[in-house]
């Protein structure tokens, strides 16, 4: 399993008139989540897309909200994987709020599409590559 | 069962590099959507808030993406309910994009919460007289 | 002189935690206010960045912010060219709410650049011929 | 003159398909830019917000857009304050790429409001002592 975490604060914009974040600025999070993970890889998803010539759309994003999160709070967003991607990827998502609460959970799975064929295709090797180690063998 | 549709144009701000529209902004588009079924019912989600003192922050969003969207399509969103609602309502949602085409499924389940006290209460009665016509008594 | 107006709903996801509209949002309304400026003439701006190979980035923008706009209000975007464009087009742009006053006015000046080379250009002569009717000869 | 810089990445939701941070959204870097200043001095936008009732609304803002900025760009927003604010106050703001060039330059004007009364008042005292060392007496 490979975990990771990564720290920002609320932005102003993300708030709506309810004073709370608006229930589609948690997507971006999870995207904030799981670009800092791979970085943490010794990757970068822009390099996927402009020397691996492989972009990740998204297929479906489950969301379950517990508890509100506000304008200012340093959130931690704790990006998970579970098991060794290969056509697709599921990502398990976990914001917390300053007191270390959970607040929201989710599963993103995204595939693997070569830019130029429009096609999918398996999981990167340099990305697979990385993530062995943390799935034994 | 209640069915309404509103259609609208793709925002170039919504749109994100890849060419698509970003995934987190179908967020966007099931709000509008149910604003706009909530309209037709001869109610506004605003007198909602205002007046009732009732706000609907949402409890889970589940999304399904089939084919992407892009920048200045005509799209159509269809908002259903299928049950009469209580503790929580469920909205279902597809969008079509400008041939026809079902593009994304979604599930969002919404609670409803007193404004003044923070508490979750049943549905307003003002919202549920007009839904009766549709499940029968 | 050519001007154009638009009409359509605030979103929720556009209103922050003071229960305004956020002030970076205004850039979307003018976007769809020149958007449909354009479409009203003929012609689109998706046309002109695949058929034409033109896209206009935004080289300043100039907003001043007279009243609030709130949730759920009708606006309408009123957008004007006021001088035949040559190498880059001023759009000014007004917001006015369901009052009929003016909340927003804004002066946007974009460029034209060919998307493949990468290098500003002047009008496209489609765009052009479809402008002079209103300037004039 | 008091002069704040800060960092982080631009992160996919904010391009479009141009493949630029969308125009519209600098207006969230310059926010991010100037609550982060304002917390440099001890104090914070959410605490004026919460504990001393003013809220600051935005009336004008003009940028010159110089240079594109890119998806995953570790940017730095430089925040300065060149007066003592009375009334109103004024922030310059600069956007600097991962190279150290300048891509976007802008001023940006807010009022103090007292959320209560919705009227303008002068800067809070609180923020006003803070700024003194910056300005000389």
């Amino acid at each position: 399993m490979f975990v990771h975490e990564t720290q920002f604060r609320v932005r102003y914009v993300e708030t709506d008139q309810m004073g709370y974040v608006y229930y589609g600025n948690y997507a971006q999070y999870f995207e904030v989540g799981r670009v800092e993970a791979i970085r943490s890889l010794g990757l970068t998803y822009r390099e996927m897309e402009e020397e691996l010539g492989v972009m990740m759309p998204v297929k479906s994003l489950n969301i379950k909200y517990l508890r509100p999160v506000f304008y200012d709070e340093l959130i931690t967003v704790k990006t998970m994987i579970t098991a060794m991607p290969e056509r697709n990827i599921n990502f398990h998502a976990e914001v917390y709020n300053s007191k270390g609460e959970l607040t929201t959970g989710a599963t993103i799975t995204l595939a693997f599409v070569d830019i130029k064929l429009k096609q999918t295709v398996n999981i990167p090797e340099e990305f697979k590559k990385r993530l062995e180690v943390y799935f034994g063998g």
